[in-house]
């Protein structure tokens, strides 16, 4: 009965008939098909007698009412990178409706108001940005993020007022400290441990923010067939050595260190990039993550000292410019260990972990006591038409939340 | 009085005021602004009392009419590559109309026919297929030429009817063997070893045609936090050992050899080239050139062997393909030494070398009688906006061609 209302459920958010897609699933933050996904939700959240409301970030809150007027929260957000999954953000919003939906069955009578919330743009897949709309309810959007563009030149500003939102309100979005006891957001590991430790759900003790780098390679555009291999100052040439250097020295850095760090040489731009042009400019975009600030530090570092040797090896001029730099997160002691003991009271192994991706629950925990809970995906494969999640690990996630959300909005 | 004709005549080619435009040229294959430029030869030619007819192919031939029926043929190009110079091709019709001009003025009567040629596309810069007129012209187009598409998507057929020319139509832009006696092309030289030898103009025997590889890197897309170092699949990490391969390899195998050679991985693409998320898919397009066919398989073996080891190694899928695979070329020995002594009789000092670029003589030679005559730019700089020839040097090719032509023709 859960089971076939959260397998319908999970194909109504993605909008689709199959969760097996070739192409997998494309709903990039405040676009249309963000939209879509969230009119749906706001639907199933009212059939389950939720009152829903648009905030002025654009983030939905189907709210159940309490007794008093404090608020449990807990959801995760609707949108995709590009040809991404059907269960990353959508695994949270679709468990925390489950939670609500098992709680009313069993005639739950709630004394704080507990809210489902779906977060507008999460993922940084259009502008570089994540999270965009937990940055808003927890007060840490900074103005500079409207100006940012898409790769087709919209700005932030002009997607958020596209989908009938107004930049200026964007800051009204912020909740109070008071309003808010706690939040909890449930997540697909995009990972294996939980898997690789026998374990059937995850308890989040950190999230690991990024470093993200942008280098460009200035050379000197040339005919491919007339210039010399001495003469030239071929900026892809010059960038090559840096993506297998990146790749080699996380490698070795995660090895030696008690957490784990990965960076990943994740966008790469070539100009003019035709057959017979040698590339006069080549710009690399690196993802650095850890848990560990200073690691992550020391791999930026690493990246940068490497840069002022290809600047010289290779003639050309190298710039580097950090995107972003967050501290990583610590969430919420106590909430965690009531979300370990939540499953493992109703008999599922957990597994204590990092998480090696940024979630709207990192914004959150800046104001507010907040847990992540992760359930398994396959192979630990995410954003990627690939990613799956059974049905089985889903009800596992709604009975952990449930029981979570009783304890916590029951007091 | 030429020089000023000279000057005025090369940005009136080049739709400009100034030949010092920060973003260059653009003018590509089958568009707008080819036929623009294409429309100034036209008139300019009339100005010279020439008769220009437009073939089937959309090249232009601007014809002095001798005694005979017999054509001796020079001329060049007027499309460039995106963001290119004002002299690639420019300078060969330039320097062609401008000996027909000095001809002219000295009361030159032709007896062969003389034609200045402005050949349609010759640059790769647009469909990836280079000199679509010249071998329309020397009757080696291939037909499945008419479905390759542009980065728009636009095929080489949709172009060539968008320029009012029908398909069906191009093969009969074929010349006869029997019709043209010769033909020559005066081209900058995009390299500097003319002036490297002290010499003023070059004498060319031979042309590099290329190799050209494509190289697609398949692994397995995955979020940047979530997949450790060890379990990655990373596309463009396993393709960038390849690019510091190419560079290196073909500048020890040029070291090595009597022939120089080249090879440039000058096109770079990354799937789905966002920040956070590992690439599922890198290709990569490698350009190899040299006059020794020989020393261009080798490199092309050494790629593919090398790629096999990549595979292993970062377990990824690579697979090939040979885009374009053209035996060098061979100029006519004797029209050679009319060009070099024509030259060094005008107190010019001759410099016999191989060109690295492709070039609408290539094709020509295929059937006729045929001769490349390379005069200097600057520091060697072409296909980009600083590409420079000096009007004393266009001037030299002017004096060249003019009596070339004038033995040529005048028998």
């Amino acid at each position: 009965m859960m089971n076939e209302w959260l397998e319908c459920t999970l194909k109504s958010l993605n909008l689709t008939d199959s969760m097996k897609r070739p192409d997998g699933f494309t709903r990039l933050g405040y676009s249309e098909e963000e939209l879509e996904a969230m009119a749906v939700f706001k639907q199933v959240s009212e059939e389950l007698g939720l009152k829903v409301r648009r905030d002025e970030a654009g983030n939905l809150f189907a709210r159940w009412e309490g007794v008093s007027e404090n608020v449990v929260m807990t959801g995760s957000h609707l949108d995709t990178v590009e040809n991404g999954g059907g269960y990353d953000g959508a695994a949270g919003v679709l468990c925390s409706l489950g939670a609500v939906k098992k709680l009313k069955e069993h005639g739950f009578v709630p004394q704080a108001s507990i809210e489902v919330v779906c977060f507008a743009s999460e993922e940084s897949a259009r502008f570089g940005v994540s999270t965009i709309g937990s940055k808003s309810v927890s007060g840490i959007l900074e103005p500079a993020v409207q100006e940012v563009k898409d790769r087709h030149g919209i700005t932030v500003k002009q997607a958020v007022e596209s989908v009938g939102l107004k930049w200026e309100n964007m800051l009204n979005a912020e909740r109070s400290k008071d309003e808010i006891l706690s939040f909890i957001e449930l997540h697909i590991e995009q990972g294996t441990q939980i898997e690789d430790h026998g374990a059937k759900f995850g308890v989040v003790r950190g999230v690991a923010c990024p470093i993200r780098l942008k280098v460009k390679a200035g050379g000197m555009a040339g005919h491919t067939g007339t210039t010399p291999m001495g003469k030239r100052r071929d900026a892809l040439a010059a960038l090559a050595p840096l993506i297998s250097f990146v790749s080699n020295t996380a490698e070795a850095l995660s090895a030696a260190s008690s957490k784990p760090l990965v960076a990943t040489v994740s966008t790469l731009d070539v100009k003019p990039n035709v057959m017979n042009v040698i590339p006069g400019y080549a710009g690399a975009g690196i993802d650095i993550r850890s848990v560990d600030d200073q690691l992550k530090r020391k791999m930026a570092d690493e990246i940068i000292a490497f840069c002022r040797g290809l600047e010289e090896e290779f003639n050309v001029t190298m710039s580097i410019e950090t995107l972003v730099d967050n501290s990583s997160i610590l969430l919420d002691g106590k909430l965690m260990a009531r979300v370990r003991d939540a499953g493992e009271q109703l008999g599922y192994q957990a597994f204590e972990m990092d998480s090696g991706a940024g979630h709207d629950v990192m914004n959150m925990a800046a104001k507010w006591p907040s847990a992540l809970v992760f359930i398994p995906c396959e192979k630990g494969i995410s954003h990627h038409p690939d990613e799956f999640t059974s049905l089985e690990d889903l009800s596992i996630g709604v009975d952990i939340l449930a029981e979570v959300l009783k304890q916590e909005a029951g007091d």
